[in-house]
């Protein structure tokens, strides 16, 4: 999708891809074929761009870091990204900085001290802790809602045998998940797109409302805090930044500094797309309007189903004739995320059924009475 | 454009181009390198398609037709193309139909016949007749509108001389240019856009205006010219019609069958672009919803400017937040088209200002007090 935003102004592009046939060579001017980690490709693919930047956050931030040293332009910063992405680096950060995230403790100690810790925000929360993975976690893995504290110490003792730290923090009852989203340039220039909520299953978003249940003050103040997270950690390109709403007002959950899936729906649904304001962010261009389309936006992943996408599935799906389809191009594995729909208009329950239609008619499980829930 | 449509919905595209490093192939899935016009090039595509379809008409016919004959899916078929694209038999054929053209006559005999045929027609009509190439021309290319009997008589032994026919036309005193603009499919099934107005200097079309001033009536009486053509024809794909609205009603001045300069608006403009529903028109796939996302667009053409683009040219457009920048990927030439800017909103006036502004920093001239006309 950053390739097509590209293409559109005119910008070239070049993907370091793992394979020839990956999704993204599709669409892209040209491909390096190497893995995301491997310091070589990484230096082949940046020996031919003005800019790197990334579609993804499983990268090696050594391997970024030497690259910068060298001189090449790595947008966000590879510090603005270690401090995103590892979940320890960035609730320590955080906090200090007066944000709001859950109680929590860094586990990164040996195993005694580890327990010990553990068993203390438990005794102090009075419930098992969420425990999570600094590193390596997207879409739910790395992250485990423990419902006993020997699962939470099993995780825990799994992922510190890795070497990788761990975040254990309160459980958050929320009202609804929101998540704001904003371009930010070198200079500090930021445009914000509207919050939206979000439903997530088990760490994976399933739909995007726009402006669903979102009151305008909630959604400015999640705003605010975007703000305040990009200006913190310095973050170039698009930031998005998922959120709890509570009783208690609003908690970061996760932060992720590149194009996101909750902001997928801005293809069409905004004047700007996220794509295409990444790339002006990290190439220091003018950001572009991010004014809403229409008073009503729904975007639904699709999943794999069991048993592959049925033949004929692309074209039920555009008999709903206001779904905007979007297909990654990826093999099809159940439960694996092979795009998203989007649709806007002017009624909410009526864009989330029209999505959730076509949507299932690409092979995506539809929930009993999800397309109007509300 | 048709390569970034193809993209979001996950269909792979093969490009014939008439080099590695054409504006296409950045956005294309792949590349076979060759003219359009040579069989061998066009069996290599053709190898690697399920279906072959066009963004230009400077395609060989004939071979068209062997590769149809061989069971290509060649769509718009060849017959449908030969009958819009010569002008010639264009005419002929709209005209036995009861498609409003202007008057013509057809000059394919020998120079005697033609000449005679010709000052008939001046005759006839009182004033020097358009005369245009049956085939081979586009944007004012291969169109006279000649001022004496003498330039429309050498223009028409040039074109004969090579072989070509020639339609001399009555010249039509119009009030606007309009252009219909539909995707059709096979069964039948088509969707129009809103009619718009087009702002045409020497032939080559620089601003199109969404709804422009063309009335809901004119609006859709050329809509129903438009479904007439396509189902005469038997288009599949997009179809535009440009037309001449005038005190006599509307008449058909040119048909392409392709996605067309005057459609590009609806990239942003309309719920479904006319690059996506002529995929799904080839693909024989249900056709996407055609509402407008504004009451108001406008799209300005970006034309090379002399010395080329100037650095910082992209940067100056796109401080204009509201301009969706389209570039091909052209090398620049003083007056080739280079993309296109569209803006939309809710007042036509502010519209056009912006798209101008920002065509305007790309190096397009922009005529004084173009951006406010109306």
């Amino acid at each position: 999708m950053l390739c097509e935003a590209a293409s559109a102004l005119g910008i070239a592009t070049v993907v370091l891809a793992a394979a020839p046939d990956d999704a993204a060579t599709e669409a892209a001017g040209d491909v390096v074929v190497g893995e995301a980690t491997d310091p070589v490709a990484l230096a082949a693919l940046a020996a031919r761009c003005d800019v790197v930047t990334f579609d993804h956050e499983l990268v090696d931030l050594a391997a970024l870091a030497t690259l910068e040293a060298r001189g090449v332009r790595v947008r966000p910063t590879t510090g603005a990204l270690f401090a995103a992405v590892d979940k320890a680096a960035q609730r320590r950060s955080f906090s200090r900085a007066g944000l709001p995230v859950p109680a929590f403790v860094v586990l990164d100690g040996d195993a005694d001290a580890d327990l010990a810790a553990l068993g203390d925000l438990a005794a102090r929360l009075g419930e098992v802790p969420v425990v999570k993975a600094a590193r390596g976690g997207y879409d739910g893995r790395g992250v485990l809602v423990a419902t006993t504290m020997d699962d939470a110490i099993a995780a825990v003792a799994r992922w510190r045998s890795d070497g990788v730290a761990v975040v254990a923090e309160a459980p958050v009852a929320f009202d609804a998940e929101l998540a704001a989203l904003l371009a930010r340039r070198e200079g500090g220039d930021a445009v914000a797109w509207r919050t939206v909520e979000t439903d997530q299953v088990g760490g994976v978003c399933r739909e995007v409302r726009v402006p669903g249940a979102v009151r305008d003050d909630t959604a400015d103040a999640a705003a605010a805090i975007a703000r305040r997270v990009a200006e913190h950690l310095g973050a170039v390109g698009v930031l998005a930044v998922e959120l709890f709403d509570t009783a208690e007002g609003l908690f970061v959950n996760e932060v992720a500094l590149r194009p996101h899936n909750s902001g997928h729906w801005t293809i069409e649904g905004a004047t700007t797309s996220q794509f295409e304001n990444h790339l002006r962010a990290v190439l220091d261009l003018p950001l572009g309007a991010t004014t809403l389309v229409a008073p009503a936006i729904c975007s639904v992943n699709v999943f794999g189903a069991e048993g592959g996408t049925a033949p004929g599935a692309l074209a039920a799906a555009l008999a709903e004739p206001t779904a905007r389809v979007h297909l990654y191009g990826k093999a099809p594995r159940p439960g694996r995320k092979l795009g998203h729909v989007t649709v806007f208009g002017t009624d909410a329950d009526d864009v989330a059924a029209r999505a959730w239609r076509a949507a299932g008619a690409l092979g995506t499980p539809v929930p009993a009475g999800l397309g109007a829930r509300r």
